[in-house]
């Protein structure tokens, strides 16, 4: 296969909202030493896109300046050094931007195996949240077997998939949703409990249901959110912190932290290094991988657009209007 | 040796200043299952104690009513199923309060042996901190050798031996301090670094020490310094509060918290189950008594006084004046 000088892809050509995302011819990136080209076929929309277009992101210097942080695809190049791969084969990849175009550069260590009997957006949608989850419900906020944890947001990309792998993992589940749609959608993914946050305060919902508090917090929402988690963890608790729909600073007072042991963390993907990617890939690769195969992680695709209706899929991620994945389809 | 049926103790006879503390007669405790009674030689003033004096501390409804959190002595009684000690064992503790009097309890797995070579005050003084220490800047806060640890209140009891076990660990140790007088003391006892907090904003002056910023924090001031303290750790750095000098709520930006991957933890011995600080006293005897054998960790006593000057050694610790221990001899 030759490749071509120029592909198509989606550019932001100002900060603004969705209709600044435009159509536009762009050279073709270069895998560099262990990486690898992928021929994108399907590409996820995450809400850090939706940032980078309206101005709020910082993208790193070594990234690509388009969006797209997820793609599935099949490899047509190999730089130096990438040896677990050979052309043609079929992966999903979490990328450094550039995701919404025809090829997309990755590491090749942050590429795993397009999954048996997935199609494109499906496997396309996998490396954000899969990693996201594996990353800071596990590795950082430690949840266990027997734990109860509390996961905001469970019709969100990240929340569908948390409620699967915290279930998978033998932990009970609660879950705070924002309609009545949105909570059966998430009891038939398996949460035990899903609260509406429309319809009270949902912390005196978990309290309820949990009179001795959640082990592990998972939260996407931050602001006055954070302080109420500390009330509802139990000792030794840990609160994992992944976005900040309703802003990053809180009045907090720190007391439960000393007197109940608790652990506030989080992080974000993108700014971590190469290596830290890579160990999180080796993770969801020996974790999650296996529950796809035997069907106990099922992704959910709200909806897939064309790539060049990338400006409707942004709008409808900031109307929250989804439950699961929306998805570019690329190619393929 | 019979056991007499009361004792001199330290009462508190009402919430309020260092003068609410009087001698009284009680009675003499008598071990329960697992437990020694201890006939204290010596027994450390700490800052919960002046918490509980001032009606700011719930003492646990198992606990003594009378102040007093570790002791040295010997064991003259033994309950049920506390087989590692012998009337005579001469012993330090961790208590579950009573301190303040002639004879006091203990769990059989809270007492270590009295370190050869040190007096009664000296020994009374080592488990507060010893236990605070270990468990948050290490259990807690996983400080490893080759990183540098911001250590707040370095002339404090706590500081004085966080100053010397991080240093035996292998950290590089800052700590802020008070005064001139201070900051020379701590510079003794090993720490790379010492700020006046008085003489500047300290926050600046640890920037420029480390421009990549610290691994691990150990903070019992909070308030203000939660903000400074996230904003100079490093990527994956870690924030151990143990008190609250400057009060317990703070307004937090969290976005730090996601970008460099932070944990803010934290944690007060006292609520602690009987078998968490039996752990604890089991890293501590593997961890910190070696380190006393070898003369690397040194106790650092300001002021003893004697059990009945109980008000003016509670006004010393108020007036934040020493610097090290300040301890009560009760006899031996």
């Amino acid at each position: 296969m030759t490749l071509p000088a120029l592909m198509n892809a989606i550019v932001i050509t100002q900060p603004g909202g969705p209709e600044v995302l435009q159509p536009a011819e762009v050279g073709v990136p270069v895998p560099g030493p262990g990486e690898v080209l992928i021929r994108v076929h399907a590409v996820g929309v995450n809400r850090p896109d939706c940032l980078q277009r309206a101005g709020h992101y910082a993208v790193p210097p070594d990234a690509s300046p388009l969006p797209g942080l997820e793609v599935a695809g099949e490899i047509v190049a190999c730089g130096e050094g990438a040896p677990r791969w050979r052309l043609g084969d079929r992966v999903v990849a979490l990328t450094h931007g550039g995701g919404y175009a025809e090829f997309c550069r990755a590491d090749a260590r942050h590429c795993l195996p397009w999954p048996a009997g997935m199609n494109a957006e499906e496997a396309a949608s996998l490396p954000e949240t899969c990693f996201t989850v594996q990353y800071n419900l596990f590795t950082r906020a430690g949840l266990r077997a027997g734990e109860t944890c509390l996961i905001h947001g469970g019709s969100s990309g990240i929340g569908t998939t948390a409620i699967q792998l915290a279930k998978a993992a033998g932990a009970t589940v609660i879950t705070t949703v924002g309609s009545e749609e949105k909570r059966v959608y998430c009891l038939g993914l398996g949460a035990n409990h899903a609260i509406n946050y429309r319809e009270g305060d949902w912390a005196e919902g978990v309290k309820e249901l949990t009179p001795k508090g959640v082990n592990v917090v998972l939260d996407m929402v931050a602001g006055p959110y954070v302080a109420k988690n500390l009330d509802l963890l139990a000792a030794d608790g840990r609160c994992a912190l992944i976005a900040f729909l309703k802003g990053p600073k809180a009045e907090v007072n720190f007391a439960p932290v000393l007197t109940k042991r608790l652990t506030i963390t989080g992080s974000t993907l993108r700014p971590q290094s190469r290596d830290q990617k890579a160990a999180i890939a080796a993770t969801v690769e020996e974790s999650v991988w296996p529950l796809i195969t035997s069907g106990r992680y099922r992704t959910s695709i709200y909806r897939t657009f064309a790539l060049h209706e990338a400006s409707a899929a942004h709008a409808l991620m900031e109307s929250s209007a989804h439950m699961g994945k929306i998805m570019l389809r690329v190619s393929g």
